[in-house]
């Protein structure tokens, strides 16, 4: 049994994280850390400092300003941290990249398994495809998302364009005289209604189209795959920066 | 048995339509009109003043400069002429509106019947879900095409935006930070490969998504509505200016 | 400002709808009535006899069970019944028949309005592509679902069946040597995670698909269409069997 | 340069990969073998016999009837001969593997490149989803196929099949009360107009859908798929059964 400390316990994404626990059954919450309380099985203490309880592995989903006093705990215990957490600067990415010289650490942008699976596809598949398949990514999200194109999507892209040795560039949309050039990649932000996340991934080539794509059903998504992430943190010990393709088991 | 004449007979189109007339038993090309010859069963003449057989409807797939002589052949001979060609000038379109008062005319902008269909169906839905329900358009093509949106996107944004009472806006992609407002109306181009025509219109509310959707697969499609209008206007006699829904028997 | 009773407050639907009323600004829930308590900002009832307050529309999302003392109630206080429960035996649907000689009642087998609205239109759709496209239905529910097809891929099965003079046959898959024949409806029920509910209609002709589609993405849907059938029949005093097709404002 | 020799030349097949190899730089047909004769800009002969020019690779793409004497001439030449004709009994199939030992043989059961890429993504990522995530494949097809579900889902299924270590049962559509079991693969067989052929890979998990997909546009897609195989082959030279792996560059 996996002990677990829960960061931002009381948040929306940490309720969602305690009731998905329960359906893991090598892994127990056994304490949470938040300002504001909520009703939990477990105890809340209202910041790190204040933690006196033994664990296995420190999950964080709360918000970067968290990352020091995380960072400061898992220096005193040795235990692995797993930072869900997102809207890192780059001196807080930095950070997290010195300290995983010498603590257990991970970390990834998008939690989802799914996407990262994805994501670790397009870096096998783009460089025999590209040339001959025209690639143009569609997402769609609700329409009180406020940035376009989505941070997944962007992603997704970049994963793409590092995998093509030439230049490429992103194009947001269409509209005019514009014949495409083979070394545009497409990225398209529908918006709409309450739609979860939606990621498709086309290739499109002559008398054929190769399509990967991802839909979010639910927050529970990320909360699996932050769980998952746990499970695998609580079997290391040794330092390094750990991230979802770990987890996954597929090699880069 | 009703005879046709085919203007453009040796052009691509017209090459469809000779092969898939054969399907249609109650319809025989009796002659075609091109500069171009071709091999086919019937004759063909090479401009609409040497034509001199008797026939029921002229179909024309050619291009808009053919206007004139085949309005021309019309009022001699008071016979139905469906006019598949595409690129009007306004004045053409003047011309078409002011002869179907005495002439039995049939225009559509696209003759796929599916697109007709749904563009028909746009008309009914959007004023019942507009205000509750975030409407984008998604059209995917080949990568040789030039324009963007396609023309049959914007045939059916259109219709939407006349349908709604509500001043809209066309949005055609987007990035940045740019929160959707209900008016918008996304039109988003894809281009790939060697696809043939894609056009989903999406109604996405709280909680559900709607869609109506086509796909072409073959230019066979068009072939196959001008074979259709011609059926159609083989029963014809009354002046007036036919159209798709008269065809699929939707009422506006 | 509409008044509403919610019949199986207490229950999943009556805690989405208690939420989803909060947005809805000329409907206020006065009372609830269930057997359970729950926290609420209205008072709630044992049942429906000790009910002692004046409302506008009585809204059930209960169970089968509960239509006897509902329809005392409605007889009693003449307000419109909305009844959203489902399991209802022959019986029963000839009471409420019954009854709406004398009462405003409302039911409907489906409460999302776009199902609604997609069976209204394959009423229209279906007469005029049959003969010409092959009609094909694909619904997707999660691994935990019991029945297949889906009850509501059954309505739109029955309602694209009722539109068709021939007769036609339910298919529920293919294997082996099976060369479909044109009055054959493919029913397919594919079950997978936590898939809320998708139901695609495929007509798919000669160089063209045409479809039409519904996603559910959360159980807010049927919220809403609840929300939007007492709106409704908060204005209506006439008895009569009222439905969907009346909320949307389509004519059969 | 490659020089090809098409065994099939005039058959359906045979004229499309004779229009598609004009775009290959890098190939020129040499000569077609074909009974029947056809408009070509180059040489038919009659049999494998009859040939007497130089060639580097000999494409086939006729029946499986003609294997013995694409071998006997290969044996002759020792140049490389692509197999792209299917229906091959046992023993051809025995036949191949044995003279592939001597002799650089290539053989696919699908020649599309998308196709034989999703195969192998597949033998990579089931085992990593098998267990949390529901399989199911969507096939569609027109209505003129025969068989269901298609070859090439079959394929994919038997891939997804040996891929997981537990026992799977494929499951060819569902009615009645059927709750579905962790080990089903549902494969579901769509016939409708005149679509080429579409085929959907998903895992449903919970919270989350992860979709490979392949739609064929067009008959050339087989058409590339071979030539591409005739370009890798002409660099080869060592016996062996080569496959669209190879030629994608995917190792298993």
């Amino acid at each position: 049994m996996i002990k677990l400390v829960l960061n931002g316990c009381s948040g929306k994404m940490g309720k969602v994280i305690t009731e998905c626990a329960t359906k893991f059954k090598n892994l127990e919450i056994v304490a949470g850390i938040d300002k504001f309380p909520s009703q939990t099985s477990y105890p809340i203490y209202e910041n790190t400092q204040d933690l006196d309880i033994d664990y296995d592995v420190l999950l964080d989903f709360s918000r970067a300003e968290a990352l020091p006093a995380l960072i400061s705990l898992t220096e005193k215990t040795k235990k692995p941290l797993v930072i869900c957490s997102t809207g890192f600067s780059s001196n807080d990415l930095a950070l997290i990249d010195e300290k995983s010289k010498s603590l257990p650490l991970f970390r990834s942008a998008n939690m989802s398994l799914g996407i990262n699976l994805i994501n670790s596809l397009l870096r096998k598949v783009t460089p025999l495809l590209y040339g001959n398949y025209d690639i143009e990514i569609i997402e769609k999200h609700h329409n009180q998302k406020v940035d376009a194109p989505s941070g997944t999507a962007v992603l997704l892209a970049d994963t793409i364009k590092d995998s093509i040795e030439e230049e490429t560039k992103f194009v947001y949309g269409r509209s005019g005289s514009s014949k495409r050039e083979q070394n545009e990649i497409g990225i398209h932000a529908i918006r709409g209604g309450s739609i979860v996340g939606d990621h498709d991934v086309i290739f499109a080539g002559t008398g054929e189209i190769i399509e990967l794509s991802h839909k979010a059903i639910s927050r529970e998504v990320f909360a699996i795959g932050a769980l998952k992430a746990c499970e695998y943190m609580g079997n290391i010990s040794n330092p390094g920066l750990y991230n979802m393709d770990d987890v996954i088991g597929i090699t880069k």
